[in-house]
């Protein structure tokens, strides 16, 4: 009997902003949380224990990119996920759906799956809900997503009530093929900015029964206020009691207005990729640590921040690593920016335990120079 | 008055190798010692906490490299290259001479020094004894080397004799332009594999006192063999009491040739570099991990090895990393050669010091399948 159950626990409601925790086979997650992304089965350029050192309490891994490279299969043959990176904490997979959409080519939709090519070698690969559960039973991650299809940014409502169906009929699938029992399997809400579509589809996943639920479909096009606009009412679809996932978002800011609007998990490349890219958040914004003002800065990236990076480097020695193209630059700036994003939810769950959600979230947007 | 004593201990001779230490304004370091290389001040792809986990206690910076980026001037600015790159633990610098005659483009020797263009910008940069005394003393280095000269491979008996005369008497400047009381200069002895010039050179320079003298122009383009025939001759005449430097040497096999030959350090990229391109060193010879025959492999790296890659990856997982060209592959793979390295002048010190270095030796290299 596959694990219904996240144990999710409602510590405290402040407006709509929730802290929780839920129980994974690998340990406990304190919500709000944000998730950090090893793709590959590695956050890049980062040891697990730099990660976890960071704060990150469960990572999120990419079922497409694993299933192609290095092959579901041999992970579960070296012991699973787990133990292939050497991760002891709790895993989240997406389904591969999302990338396979973005990155495959010469997709074929059907009612049963999708069928593609890889971007890697060009096989002909075929995914359909059975198969993403025994790729990601496979994976042996703690958390697995159902195989969605996430429709393209501003298409025609006919194609996005397809692609509802699709998703809602492919989640019953899903569930019917689940077999580990230690194994969470959410749901993923679709529907674009239609909450007349948004709803549906969550009324009908939710009567499924499921351990959590995310929205999948934000952050692909719509402006980040079109995306606020709508996390409220949708976030207000799904059941108190389960974890609530707002997949592949984002910026700070929009961390902070998902969990106003009573959204509990998060995952996102962007504090990785923009740290390799000598971008840094910090406590007054942004800094892109290439220009030359940062050239013999005795300064830390951020003098509020207490990470690895910032109590031992300063802002003239990163970006001398930048000039030189060191890889310990990309390292360190990931690092900081993990623990950003790390802290800014931490902060989070300590204030909405205060009742205090909204005056931290003004502080943070004034610290950006955002207006609240 | 600056420093012109290492303190170096002799500890115990086996045959002509040593097992000693020697001081430095950053703590004694045990010998025989190899040093990584950190040409930018990093250690590419390794923090200096992962760097000292290998076991390194000494690491090279290159003076070149710093002097154009980010410039010597800053890092003194900055508080000397040791708050710069966060690394507490005795540094040695080269004189940048070596990267004017290997990089550098148009250069002209003189007798007051080289005029050379920059790789980097093409602009154009005068580098004289005294000057590379001036820089080392900035960046803060606890050894600083003499600007040498270091004639190309197979080059004639005249040019050769240039070189070493233009050693000794830029050796001679540098002295006299040393300033700093808390830095060591150590000399450099040139002379290519003729033993005449070599004594020659050496006389010269032990007769100005310098606390260490290194051997430069090794590894340039003889044979191992030709290295190693010259090497006890070469040992022979630098002082007992002093520490001696091969530079830029060399595979494993070199390095404990080098050390019954009589050497105390080493430095050389072949670690990290050859980490970085998938290659490792390990008790059994090398491993090539692109190498499709280490796909799904549990094995560690080197069972006989109990550093941090050893101890928490598969080969399968680092043949991944490399496969998905991750950064953390590099990484792995160079601590692990690093702490090869550390462990195999762990072991020849051990050895030295209980009088099998002998035995030691002749046991590494029957686990390569080299003939003792």
């Amino acid at each position: 009997m596959p694990l219904r159950n996240a144990d999710f626990q409602l510590i405290r409601r402040d407006g709509n902003a929730r802290r929780g925790s839920f129980l994974t086979a690998h340990g406990r997650v304190e919500t709000p949380v944000f998730m950090p992304v090893g793709t590959c089965a590695t956050v890049k350029g980062l040891t697990p224990e730099m990660v976890h050192a960071t704060g990150a309490q469960i990572l999120l891994a990419n079922t497409y990119h694993l299933a192609i490279r290095p092959g579901d299969a041999l992970i579960r043959q070296m012991g699973g996920l787990h133990a292939f990176m050497n991760w002891q904490g709790p895993i989240l997979t997406d389904s591969g759906g999302f990338q396979v959409f973005s990155l495959a080519e010469k997709r074929k939709i059907t009612e049963e799956g999708v069928a593609f090519r890889s971007h890697i070698d060009g096989s002909l690969l075929n995914l359909t809900p059975a198969k993403a559960v025994e790729i990601q039973e496979n994976l042996g991650s703690d958390i697995a997503m159902c195989l969605d299809e996430c429709p393209p940014f501003g298409c025609d409502e006919k194609a996005l009530q397809g692609a509802v169906n699709r998703t809602i009929a492919w989640a019953a699938k899903c569930l019917d093929a689940q077999k580990r029992e230690d194994q969470l399997l959410f749901a993923i809400v679709q529907g674009a900015t239609d909450l007349g579509l948004r709803g549906y589809c969550a009324e009908r996943l939710v009567a499924m029964d499921f351990p959590g639920y995310a929205l999948g479909g934000f952050s692909v096009g719509e402006t980040p206020e079109q995306m606020a606009l709508a996390l409220a009412p949708c976030a207000a679809f799904l059941p108190e009691n389960k974890p609530r996932y707002l997949m592949g978002v984002g910026r700070p800011i929009d961390l902070l207005r998902a969990v106003e609007a009573g959204i509990d998990m998060f995952d996102c490349v962007m504090p990785t990729r923009n740290g390799r890219n000598a971008m840094a958040f910090v406590h007054s914004g942004e800094l892109r640590l290439r220009n030359a003002c940062h050239r013999g800065q005795t300064a830390p990236l951020d003098p509020l921040c207490s990470c690895y990076t910032c109590k031992n480097y300063t802002r003239g020695y990163l970006h001398h690593l930048f000039q030189t193209e060191e890889m310990l630059g990309p390292t360190l700036v990931s690092i900081h920016n993990l623990s950003y994003y790390a802290a800014l939810m931490k902060g989070a769950r300590d204030a909405i335990a205060a009742g205090t959600y909204g005056t931290y979230m003004q502080g943070c947007l004034e610290g950006w120079g955002q207006r609240p």
